[in-house]
């Protein structure tokens, strides 16, 4: 593996930030391959021992229907993983992968992995300390560009924090909404303007308590912006 | 800890999916503890050796700026989890921890923590099996929200390919370009339409590669719809 392929290997979403040795040590002795457009990496149903990091290439990743169709989960391009999830929780691969441009590949097998952790555990809470951290980033992104106007913001937020139930439910909010406005990215004074309009829907609140009438209403008025 | 603190537990986003047993372990003897509205957790600079799990009650993350203002981070709620990515990664806390409404809060200590995952990796494992999984399902939200229009979705798409620095790039696809459209979730006719029209911003495409001029422009071109 030469030092391009190291560089975008420490670039990929699952080692950011990994320090240089834990990462090398991780890798071990396997050397990059080269696949041609065709084949077949792995098959559902197959055992997941490995997963793969794109150096060079595309990868796709679909499921056979029972009509004998293929429904494409994912395209995966350089720089990106695969098979991370099946393989760490031990699991058959749920879907099959294909080589669909030219490409190189690393993979890490999950022996290889297991041993690595358990002879040094800092290496998983490395790993675990930059996805929690990406995890959260990426919660506040969705959060706040789901809801693009105050109204679709406060809904989106109060519904993350109901149970998934339908019907009735109470929230209990700190004292402050000057926080919650904070949290939300929004002026204090709009929260309190969302507060009044949420009354048009049936949502009102008393004093630190917000009380939903019904889980699936508020869901729908979370949701009238997402175009997805 | 009853029924319902270790059900709430079990659904955060660390947690979730991982076998009841693992997460008994993680949990060990720890007990959770009420704490008061304006109680300091920790201390920007101390050092990081516990997360929590909040069970009710909402928690204040904030950093003291050089004015001596406080610059909110963010504002956590029950069923959240904080302060692990610092506490995974053996750092010092980059922030202050504040109860802002009566909570109760379960606290993991690093070295406990880090102890289970040596003794069995598998923890580990399975925490990264989830959070790589979440972490997957974000991210192709993001990429599918913040591009509301093919137009977008494509420059967001190719500028998450692109590398950090500014001026040209080309980026090398599929042969099949249908397989991008899969990916972005348009159809095959509206990817070639969007191609067509991003000649007009000088981006052309030959075979199947992408000429991009100036990857800057790419970027404001991916940005325009992004109100965040």
């Amino acid at each position: 593996m030469d030092r391009q392929d190291f560089e975008l290997l420490s670039q990929t979403r699952l080692f950011r930030g990994l320090p240089q040795d834990m990462l090398q040590r991780l890798v071990g002795n396997e050397a990059p391959r080269k696949y041609q457009k065709g084949h077949l990496l792995f098959q559902q149903g197959d055992q997941a021992d490995h997963f793969y990091v794109i150096l060079s290439g595309w990868v796709k990743l679909f499921r056979l229907m029972p009509t004998g169709e293929e429904a494409i989960v994912h395209i995966f391009a350089a720089g990106e993983t695969f098979a991370e999830a099946a393989m760490f929780a031990g699991h058959k691969y749920p879907v099959t992968a294909e080589i669909v441009a030219d490409a190189r590949l690393l993979s890490i097998n999950s022996n290889h992995f297991e041993k690595q952790i358990a002879e040094s555990p800092k290496i998983a809470l490395a790993m675990l300390a930059t996805t929690a951290e990406r995890l959260k980033q990426l919660v506040t992104e969705v959060e706040q560009v789901k809801g693009r106007n105050s109204l679709e913001r406060v809904a989106f937020f109060l519904l993350s924090m109901c149970s998934k139930e339908p019907g009735p439910t109470v929230l209990e909010l700190p004292y402050e909404k000057s926080l919650i406005a904070s949290r939300l990215n929004i002026k204090p004074e709009s929260f309190s303007r969302v507060l009044n309009k949420l009354r048009h829907y049936g949502i009102t609140s008393k004093k630190n308590q917000i009380i939903i009438p019904d889980v699936e209403q508020l869901r729908q008025l979370a949701m009238d912006n997402d175009s997805t």
